[in-house]
């Protein structure tokens, strides 16, 4: 837990330099536009410790995976995104003297992201060794309208001397990657070039072979006039740069403008990558640092419109909520059906920036409801595009017939992680894509899509799960042996009721999608069952039914709960609140054994079905459940809160939902696990906004139609957000005991309000007393 | 599946030399004396595929386990035992021309290893690329006398040419270590010092600081004749060796004979181990080779004694459980209480050289039967010494106030494995350890032991059983969750019945126990109440008493067997003929989670608390559980045709009997598993003479008594086994339709065949007609 931060509607603030926060605030103020992303570290030299980081969505190295015991059926590697190109780096030297932080006495410091534009400022006032001081600014983004740039702008001041300042822009390829196991590089030097303002530094990923050329130019000012200083030139194969010594009286402002262009084999053939770069970073240079940084910031605003939540009388919820939403949209922009979003988007390198079931869970949601359906529609095309490895995946585990068990982690379809109890057994993120496909269209009614990529991945899934099940005399039903559920603190469990739930709805639903395809696009359906080879359809059909109607979700008869898996009731269940303080997080705290006999649960499980399918259960068996499962419920993953927010919510729960969701809406910003140095927590900051949308603002799509059950927190005086639906933007503000539902929009909206169906036409809006 | 191995009655015989299959002869040709051992190494320098292997007991190291995904409370470091000074390396030079068998024109080659006298014999014709042919004859051994003694005896022979042979006795320490992590090396140099004649070189082994001295001397003849030869020495901190030349004239035989001496820091005071090498390898050299060599082999003879087994017309089988019975020991004396059993004895760096319960479980049985029962005494005072590590150990886990849990993987007593499914939930081990007290008492009636080791150990593994049971409400009686059986082909598993069953026996034992030392040594009882903060005795008894009558063990109403673990009867229940030939074994075949959940057994799990418990059951009740866990079981580790066939064996199947006997009975001779070159299945080696022993012969020690069942299998005409009971040796010959019993030793002996009870005086035999 840290306290740092300055609370600020818009702002994240760092007020004075911390060296030992410093890795937490390089993650917290952290920028990126979905293509690329920076860790927020120094343009200049900085000794002190500091996780250089700056990655190229999709590029990825495929690390050996290293474990005592391998397994049959365990992958070759390990994929993560690794460090590429340092684009930011700009040397300072003062007569001759380095610009380091780390070394300086340290006057003034400020680090400020406004998230409202998307711009990243620095002020400090440094005193070097010698005595010298300096005031420096730099000003910098990652543009999200032209999306292969970033732009600097620094500027540095002698304050007490008049004397030679040398600033050295330069691209640097010779990055370390925190969690390489050796101390590997990853890249491989291919083209370099610099002249006087401009440079080129190209290179290619070990094994996987990805291309990345980086082009960057400058321009100079002294007190706001072009310099034309000529540099010196260093051109190395992983570097290069220039470097320009200029006399500064003191109080004058010497500033420089850096360009850069990140052009990667994703966006460009590998033999156009170097004209592409050079192109693009002179089209920056020639449009200007303030053009872009106003264009990009419109952009921003743009963003604020469709997605902003405002909350009233609560700074510290406001930057948290505002903060989240930021994160969000700088990692994910749906502009590319290849790239996905990494559990620390571009913010650090754990998890190696690869796609887990938290994209569909999670990232879906918050997407769907802020943003224009393409960019949620383009998650579902990426697992579309993975559908001949999820089969190969399936195959490789034994199934057949074009059952498709999608990885558990992964960046290119192939699996890549290596605990059998979870690559092996986890396998209900199967149905969390195939929840992902229902909730797209049920959102957009875009059952076009269905034609043309979902309902391929829904039959793939839905052969797993035949297969995956198997009929049990003993139980007279069909039983799912052997998985783990969200709950990873059980593993290899029998009949996990999420998973078998999700594994029936999945089988039923993709027998409507079947339906639906082969109503509205006959050909396209007769096209995917050759393409499937659904031969027999009218058996595999049969076979799903058979299994919907017969798999075991036991309930239990002594208190009606549904039973988490087969063992479960045999455990001795106590509430959470029975553990010493002193043992939190039990995962620090207790062997992996002990976790694993206890009933303690690390996420939402049962609940997470029931969070899933909510319109098939009475409040009763809801509150039933949740009042069961909950109190031994530990929350020891980010994403447990959230869920359990909203169904807090469902219930009436009203002080409880506020709780769990303070839990994570300042995760990062207060370091509340104490890891943002390693990144932030992308995922679980789509909950965060699920806890306050579909939570507080009770916001349901059900058959695809919104409706909305708002109430306020009693810590607010009121709050709003910012949704569309059906291409229309509405804004919901709550506050002062009434709600109003604004038509932002241009066509009107049909909706529920607290069950009434309500009509609001464009620009109206609607007022209701709580 | 190899066959070149020749059969023969005491020898195992390789008739000509094949690279290809030279790593598995330097593991089946291994010799050792329990202190150290010495993979089949060539002498002169070999540019082929090697392993080369010297290994020292109780010296190890502790490598850094790396995984992936560590969990809360795995172990720092994986122990191994490493390799260390090459003792045996002569190089040989012809005019200036290396020998070496990867070169040179192999015309006549021969590896012997007499198993009857334990010598090593090799005999190879040789052509050098220059046409120079020449004989060689090395004859090695590690002498079981002279413990820390091996001497070689070495002979050039010039064939087509006379001229210069030279001969370079060395030791090496620069040596590898063929699973090291990343080529690291193990070993630091403290000295060395090389004069004519002599040599020593010391090491250290980094982290551990266990030293290791090597002497080695040597003498020098032609034609039978002393040489003086002035020898070239060449002294530096990892190599120290003397270089020999001599002018041999063709066909005269130019002879050394190198004696070395390995002490290490186990056996003498860091300061002394100079002394003591030098001391020692002097003492051999004075005795000289041939006297060595004598007494060496009449050391063998005497071991022949104790633990020979005879099968008349069948020369494979008996070369098979001669090859068996000589490995289990030389690998185990029973000398030093320190060390202990690894998998792959010293004959290959596989499994680290560490302890698994297979110590207790197939090791101890051998001994106790074959040896004084100081032999078997001293693998139960290595877990005593052990005793509060595994106290440690859980409570490292969680458990409290003396609960011990003894590791699954060990050298010094921690914990070095590092599967949480294994590590954490495979606790039967435990009570394997339990079950070795009693059947050392019971086969020994040393009560003594029990006061002075066993009772406290038996207290503390109780402690674990009674903490790691749990009430279960819904069960209405204790449960154990979270559990791996001895099938490790299922994980977390809850009641597995094995385990259930072997912690309710430990518990009932250890009350036995405490009263026998009660009774026979009431001082020595209170001081280890006292130790054991046994406060509040009856307390923890009446715990005990409760858990033993309330734990559950579930009868399958439908078949009447004992169920594996709760979820078994669940499982598609197919027999293993049903799996395609071509997917066997299935653990190459299958993933994981297949494995997993299918109903497959690896190795006996009901069928070894049957085997262990066999008096509780009758023998409908034994056929029942045969005849239903047997058909799934795949015996995929090669400690399960033993368990399987003694079953057999009990049930009248005697074809089964000899076909699971065979299953392991030529494992490593003919490299069923195409293995053998990482080492011998030293281990499974024990199972296979208990398949005879137990199995045929149904030796079985009830309350004390000896008792017989011995049948032939259909394949032999006789076989005779000696055992020796209660300091009684006995040899049983089964042939021509009758059993005889004699008695070898001095003293009478009482005992049961078939059933019916026989007084045996000394040197009398008794006939039974079958």
């Amino acid at each position: 837990m840290k306290d740092y931060i300055q609370h600020h509607e818009w702002k994240i603030i760092e007020p004075s330099f911390d060296p030992a926060v410093n890795l937490v605030s390089e993650s917290l103020f952290s920028i990126g536009n979905g293509k690329f992303g920076q860790r927020a570290n120094f343009e200049e030299r900085y000794s002190g410790e500091t996780l250089q980081g700056s990655y190229v969505a999709g590029v990825y190295y495929p690390d050996p995976t290293r474990v005592g015991w391998w397994k049959n059926g365990y992958p070759d590697y390990f994929a993560k995104v690794i460090n590429s190109t340092n684009w930011i780096g700009i040397n300072v030297e003062v007569e001759g003297e380095e610009l380091d932080l780390a070394t300086s006495q340290v006057k003034e410091f400020s680090r400020e992201l406004d998230m409202q534009s998307g711009i990243l400022t620095r002020r400090f006032v440094a005193q070097l060794p010698s005595g010298k001081q300096v005031a420096v600014e730099a000003v910098r983004f990652t543009s999200i309208v032209d999306t292969d740039n970033g732009a600097i702008r620094y500027t540095v001041t002698p304050l007490n001397f008049s004397g030679t300042v040398t600033l050295t822009p330069y691209l640097d390829l010779d990055v370390k990657n925190s969690d390489a196991n050796y101390d590997d590089k990853f890249w491989l030097p291919i083209a370099h070039q610099a002249s006087a303002g401009q440079a080129f530094l190209s290179g290619e990923t070990k094994k996987t072979g990805f291309h990345l050329g980086v082009a960057m130019s400058y321009e100079l000012t002294l007190d706001g006039q072009p310099l034309t200083a000529e540099p010196t030139i260093t051109d190395k194969p992983m570097w290069v740069g220039n470097t320009i010594s200029q006399a500064v009286e003191q109080g004058q402002a010497l500033t420089l403008y850096k360009y850069a262009a990140l052009i990667s084999s994703l966006n460009a053939n590998n033999d156009a990558i170097e004209a592409t770069a050079l192109a693009s970073v002179a089209a920056a240079k020639q449009k200007g640092f303030d053009t872009l940084a106003a264009e990009h910031s419109n952009a921003w605003a743009e963003k604020w419109q469709e997605a902003d939540i405002q909350i009233d009388g609560d700074t510290a919820a406001q930057q948290g909520i505002r903060f989240n939403i930021f994160h969000m949209n700088q990692t994910y922009t749906g502009e590319d059906a290849r790239l996905n979003i990494g559990p620390k988007g571009f913010t650090g390198e754990k998890y190696g920036g690869v796609t887990y079931w938290d994209t569909e869970a999670y990232g879906l949601p918050f997407y769907l409801k802020t943003a224009d359906p393409s960019v949620a529609r383009q998650l579902l095309v990426y697992r579309h595009q993975h559908l001949e490895n999820a089969i190969k995946n399936a195959e490789k585990l034994g199934f057949k017939d074009g059952a498709a068990l999608y990885p558990m982690v992964t960046i290119n379809g192939e699996e890549c992680h290596n605990e059998w109890e979870i690559t092996f057994e986890e396998i209900h993120r199967n149905g969390a894509i195939a929840f992902a496909i229902y909730n797209y269209v049920n959102h957009t009614g875009d059952t076009a899509y269905l034609a043309e990529y979902g309902l391929e991945v829904l039959i793939g899934i839905s052969r797993f799960w035949s297969q995956r099940v198997q009929w049990s005399k003993r139980r007279n039903g069909y039983v799912m042996l052997g998985v783990t559920g969200p709950n990873e603190y059980e593993n290899n469990v029998n009949n996990n009721w999420y998973t078998n739930k999700i594994a029936r709805w999945t089988l039923e639903y993709t027998q409507q999608a079947l339906d639906t395809v082969a109503q509205q696009d006959p050909a396209r359906y007769d096209a995917i069952l050759a393409k499937t080879q659904f031969n027999s359809k009218e058996d595999e059909v049969a076979a799903w039914v058979d299994i919907s109607k017969n798999i075991v979700l036991p309930v239990d008869d002594e208190t009606g709960v549904f039973i988490q898996h087969d063992g479960f009731m045999d455990k001795e269940l106590v509430p959470m609140g029975d553990i010493p303080a002193a043992e939190y997080p039990i995962h620090q705290h207790w062997s992996w054994d002990r976790i694993l006999r206890s009933c303690y649960i690390k996420q939402a499980d049962v609940l997470q079905g029931i969070y899933l399918f909510e319109d098939e259960f009475d409040t009763e068996t809801i509150k039933r459940n949740y009042d069961f499962y909950e109190p031994m419920t530990v929350h020891e993953s980010s994403l447990s809160p959230c869920i359990h927010s909203v169904l807090a919510s469902r219930l009436g729960y009203e002080e409880l939902a506020y709780k769990f969701y303070l839990r994570t809406s300042r995760l990062d910003l207060d370091d509340y696990n104490n890891d943002t140095e390693d990144g932030l927590h992308i995922t679980s900051m789509a909950g965060t906004w699920m806890a306050v949308v579909e939570g507080f603002g009770g916001a349901r799509v059900k058959n695809g139609v919104l409706s909305l059950r708002p109430f306020i927190p009693a810590q607010w005086q009121g709050y709003a957000f910012k949704i569309t639906f059906a291409g229309v933007p509405i804004k919901v503000s709550v506050a002062n005991g009434a709600v109003t539902v604004e038509n932002r929009g241009d066509k009107p909206l049909v909706f529920k309000l607290f069950g009434q169906c309500q009509n609001l036409a464009a620009g109206d809006s609607l007022r209701h007393i709580l």
